[in-house]
């Protein structure tokens, strides 16, 4: 009999158990989720915590070989695994609106493992679906008493990829601009505009993206404002999409304050369409987000376009009347 | 865009997708079997999917570098994360009831990630103990609406190791022994006793557990009958407690029908006392199966007895009233 020894008497680094209390609480929010997202005619699926490793292509995932040496992968990312089964199994079905929850675990630092629910629109283009997404988040935070604290910032992809375009930036470049926005970098952005992108419209616009979004009392006017001076008509259309996507949830009720910030680049690589991140009260960071990804499920065999969110439930629960 | 890969197309070998009513039929199962979990006084726990490889020691647990070099693995067993738990954060609590749900993964030919859910009792030592698992075992089989076609098969590690003790046999041996007799493999068995066991009780009643068990009206009689007939007082106390197992057992109601075979030997290598298998009509394997062990919590700092079972909810499920 060995003594204790401290690598195995704890979780391993940024995973965790829960117990008891932090077990129920997790329970009666997936519960509460499952509900809404049923009643909004959203149906769950269950991927494999193991997956090929191909399908997390580009992504921080827990690879591990098998005594055949097939590479594989621990659960990275729900949405990837929707869409591949979306691509495959469902390729004759659409819309589908599918739900899942559980957890993903990801190699870097900091939390490693980490509880999501979230839902997936599959086969709708238009900005009504985009709409149905951002009104279903925040239906589910409601259905976790959170709704209303909620707050969202969006953006859309397609309005980045227009200038960067526009600036006829080639990949390496377009990625360092991307990497810049992301991290609201000016120093380096403006370093990387000065030096490779010709002075103009776009090359204001892709500075611009660097600024911090002030909050505003109504999201949609800025907005008006900024596709009126776009540099681009493929921008100018990304920006009246959003617009008409934001127009069409406040329609479907959507309550939350919006926040439009379109240096909102999210890092998963696959977003195409709008973007989003959600914000409650009490929580530092996004307890959530998503966005449209048109091109993931091509990669599966079945080009079809596709939206969603996910929530961080490991931020959520502890902030739920649900799970009281 | 790449068209689509057979390699990504399909969830990896042994792993499956479930989609829409095998989602519903899963959690439908789990939650009748939180509820009688629940109702028996046991508190769920979450360990995380991913472990330090440590604690599924000798288990053929899917293993994984992280990017500092640790070694990880995917959760091959609840068992051994809850004696983890149960060692650490929860050292001072006797007895302990802790039950779980989720899936584990190993590295193996066949199905590689498994749906499971499963009691410990932690800090209790009598056959009451062992008693309260095998009928919450049945109740829980009758919360999926499955109770009316239970059959139970258990044997006792201890009447094994006895005989093993008494024939001196080595770790070598021992393990070789253990191996025949858990495939029933009588050749192999007769050809070790014949070579290693000196020729006596001990070498007949290793001989007899490669017999396969007769159905039997009354299995308390035969277990009778091997205790007075068992070579060493270590062997007869190991049928003893067993027999006073069963005897509480039905005494708490367990109307499953019981057949002894003390020719089982469950291959995880952590049981000490009574060992069993759950059987149900339509299903060609065991669903479930658990046992008595002493000495796993010690590796994590904290020796105490403890006494378990698991369901296997691929199996269950599609027969489950309860998934209905």
């Amino acid at each position: 009999m060995r003594g204790p020894d401290d690598k195995i008497a704890s979780p391993p680094p940024g995973t965790q158990d829960l117990l008891f209390g932090a077990a129920r609480r997790l329970r009666r929010c997936e519960a509460a989720l499952a509900q809404v997202f049923e009643a909004h005619g959203y149906a769950e699926v269950v991927p494999p915590a193991l997956e090929s490793a191909e399908v997390f292509e580009g992504q921080q995932a827990l690879r591990a070989l098998d005594r055949s040496g097939h590479l594989l992968a621990m659960r990275a990312d729900f949405t990837a695994q929707v869409a591949r089964i979306a691509a495959t199994r469902l390729s004759g079905i659409s819309p589908l609106r599918l739900y899942y929850r559980g957890s993903v675990v990801r190699d870097g630092d900091g939390p490693r493992e980490r509880l999501q629910a979230g839902c997936e629109l599959v086969g709708a283009e238009g900005p009504e679906a985009d709409a149905e997404i951002l009104a279903l988040a925040e239906a589910a935070l409601g259905a976790l008493g959170l709704s209303q604290a909620a707050r969202l910032s969006v953006g859309t992809m397609g309005y980045f990829a227009a200038l960067v375009e526009s600036a006829g930036a080639g990949p390496r470049l377009s990625h360092a601009l991307s990497d810049a926005v992301d991290r609201k970098d000016l120093p380096t952005l403006r370093m990387l505009c000065e030096r490779e992108v010709p002075s103009g419209p776009a090359r204001e616009a892709l500075l611009a993206l660097a600024q911090p979004p002030r909050p505003q009392p109504e999201a949609l006017a800025p907005l008006a404002r900024a596709r009126e001076s776009a540099p681009t008509p493929q921008a100018a259309s990304a920006l009246a999409r959003l617009e008409a996507a934001l127009a069409a949830a406040r329609g479907r009720g959507l309550g939350a304050e919006v926040e439009v910030d379109l240096g909102e680049v999210r890092g998963l690589g696959y977003y195409t369409g709008i973007v989003f991140n959600l914000y409650v009260a009490g929580a530092p960071r996004a307890v959530g987000g998503g966005g449209r990804y048109d091109t993931l499920l091509g990669r599966f065999g079945d080009p079809r376009p596709a939206v969603g969110f996910s929530l961080d439930l490991d931020a959520l629960v502890p902030l739920s009347e649900a799970a009281r």
